[in-house]
């Protein structure tokens, strides 16, 4: 019948990928873990490592490396909106409660797994990089990809546990968040560095800094004065207009002074008050659809580049051992000693810990930003992809073993709230 | 600063589309125009017609050919989440409402122009084809082209109006609702036709029918079981992700039988009841973004495409002269002999006619599917790109001519209206 064509597989392709997606993703929520760990395989499930492998004919049918193009482009497109959404969802009003703490292990939970990350940069550079990649970035990218923490799943976790509205799940969302902002911030500058010829490092700097500034001190105000006129009734499409096109823009100029377009269009969410009209339109409007269908897209092309087939000797998967361990040790570590000496109890700090540990979906944005950039190869691409989803799967056991009985008793409420769910599902 | 890259341009070249397809639709529609024309003029002013030849700098930086794909790629995108929105709003029980009427009118209004366009083929055939495209395939497509109506723009020119409520205005919204369902099955065969070759036209005829009973008889109970069930609360994800895979695959299969992937996501559209909290659902999440964001781009690649500069002589353009008057007289004749049939007034006949011949954004994705297959040129391309916007700037003055002194009236109405608009844009 009718020939092939880009469209028609690029649809094709987004349905295996949903459809597989959400069935992981159901079946990982049904034993307590979070979807999006389900939603990674899926991409992993449908790229080179598994099903290209075992039958190299069916990928080349549902994922023809001929559309990698444009699933990756959705991909970006996705992410960029989802950063929106995530950034529209800060409330920076987290950071003023208990201000010093948050700070404090905010900081700690970036720059030791940072520091531990440069460190081993040291001993997988002359392994796993090659001489094109200078140090200098090769180092600093480790480093930003051991210190981040996914804020949206640690979200989910906690909600999942019941415990978001404890003092220690407000903690731990306000650390978070303080988190992804610095971490973002730090990326921006990383990929600055990588991507700018000696020299005009400082230009981009230079721009990061004028962007941000330019951001706060102009488009802010005016975003405040948008928002409280048009909370009186609906979002006008005027006004829908605008923020469409100011977020455009804010990508595009993060893109254009050398810091990468997520970051453009997280600084704009996170400008516009979180509790506003315009805020929840949004999220309203966009949230769907971008975890549905875009974000299952972005799954697929990281796991269509994901090789886990070329992490081959005994040697190799040592190493993505000590990648998993230095990344925990120093995200539990850096946080739980600074949240013990900001005073709070062995049992929370603990806690505060793994749960800063989860990675999940904020590092395979990064990992795929390193991956273009060429700061990193894609046997290290895989071994850090492993990393992530191990880190992310370890947090909900962590977290039962550190709260002990009292975590025991909420899995039951939990399960009898996933039953429920699952109630729902079938009747569909 | 740095280096170029595609999502960059994209980035860039949305902005730019959404910003001037915006800013010359408000100018249509205080000029009392419906403001698809602005937009479709934006993206021809952004093109090779206009920037591109007198700033071809300018249009380089904007919209580059290199970006061509991907903006290709998001229009096609656009064009199936928008067609299964117009399918989602489209009552179906509007046809059951003076149900001869309605099916003699828009029969006729389908018929005459089809076969005018025709027997126009036979003259044009010679001067603006070649012999690679079978003339069945250029006959056919150009009936098909001359008989459509754009059944939004047609709904918007009715509200503006203010007469979508009178027995004129639902006459005239249902005939063009059952036009559009005509026409595109009839394109659905055009297309089959085309893509085919010889001997395998029955095949995609075949397949397009089994797609269609099963559609209509298997997918529309459950759809309808599904409606009933989620009408009770608010739409789960489970029932969102089911709605987006069905249309995905629905799109999917139309493509792969042969006709086009709009047609299935149309009909899907078209099973959902469209009073249902699914369709409502659906139409608040996606419209704004489709509308906003992805429609823009589809009338920025039909303006990349058009070249209204490879229109060059006197003769030329009296073939598009032509064109238009064959397409405006078909539409308006036929509508108008069909309705005077059925016993409306004179009066009403001919606004029926004038309101029919709106060909807008509808003829456009007709003829990039047309250009796409190869069986119109360039030249022809740019031509009918021309006659779709003058037959659908001159259907608001016909109307005003055909209804006179009342429309007279209503325009003050409307300016009143437009007024109060433009204050709330200016409040933005």
């Amino acid at each position: 019948m009718g020939k092939p064509d880009a469209l028609m597989h690029v649809l094709l392709a987004l349905t295996a990928v949903i459809v597989c997606g959400y069935v992981l993703g159901r079946l990982f929520r049904y034993v307590g873990q979070p979807p999006v760990i389900g939603e990674v395989i899926a991409g992993i499930v449908l790229g080179p490592s598994l099903l290209g492998r075992f039958a190299p004919e069916a990928r080349q049918f549902l994922l023809p490396d001929s559309i990698a193009p444009f699933i990756g482009f959705i991909a970006q497109f996705g992410v960029i909106l989802y950063m929106f959404l995530l950034g529209l969802e800060l409330d920076t009003g987290l950071f003023r409660k208990r201000a010093r703490a948050t700070v404090l292990i905010a900081s700690s939970s970036i720059l030791v797994p940072f520091l531990l990350g440069g460190v081993l940069a040291f001993y997988l550079y002359p392994l796993l990089s090659s001489e094109a990649v200078p140090f200098a970035s090769f180092g600093l990218f480790l480093g930003v990809a051991m210190a981040v923490t996914a804020f949206p799943v640690l979200a989910r976790i906690l909600s999942d546990q019941g415990i978001h509205q404890t003092p220690l799940g407000s903690l731990a969302l306000s650390c978070a968040a303080l988190n992804d902002v610095l971490a973002w911030c730090l990326l921006a500058l990383v990929v600055g560095v990588a991507q700018s010829h000696l020299g005009s490092g400082f230009m981009v700097i230079g721009g990061a800094i004028l962007f941000i500034g330019v951001m706060i001190l102009i488009v802010r105000p005016i975003a405040q004065r948008v928002v409280a006129r048009s909370d009186d009734g609906d979002a006008s499409r005027g006004v829908i207009t605008l923020v469409f096109v100011t977020m455009l823009l804010s990508a595009f100029t993060a893109e254009w002074i050398g810091i990468h377009a997520i970051f453009g269009a997280f600084l704009l969410g996170a400008i516009i008050p979180h509790d506003s009209a315009i805020a929840r339109t949004f999220t309203a409007k966009l949230e769907d659809l971008v975890t549905i269908v875009f974000l299952p897209a972005f799954f697929a092309f990281t796991g269509m580049r994901t090789q886990l087939g070329i992490v081959e000797t005994g040697h190799e998967w040592l190493l993505c051992e000590v990648i998993i361990v230095v990344a925990t040790v120093g995200k539990i570590g850096g946080t739980f000693a600074a949240a013990r000496f900001t005073g709070q109890s062995w049992h929370d700090s603990a806690s505060l810990g793994v749960l800063m540990n989860t990675r999940g979906l904020m590092e395979l944005i990064i990992l795929n930003i390193g991956l273009d950039l060429k700061i990193i190869s894609p046997k290290l691409f895989a071994m850090m992809v492993v990393m992530a989803l191990v880190t992310t799967l370890a947090t909900t056991h962590l977290l039962a073993g550190v709260r002990g009985q009292g975590a025991g008793v909420r899995k039951d409420e939990q399960s009898r709230k996933q039953e429920k769910r699952m109630d729902t599902a079938k009747a569909i």
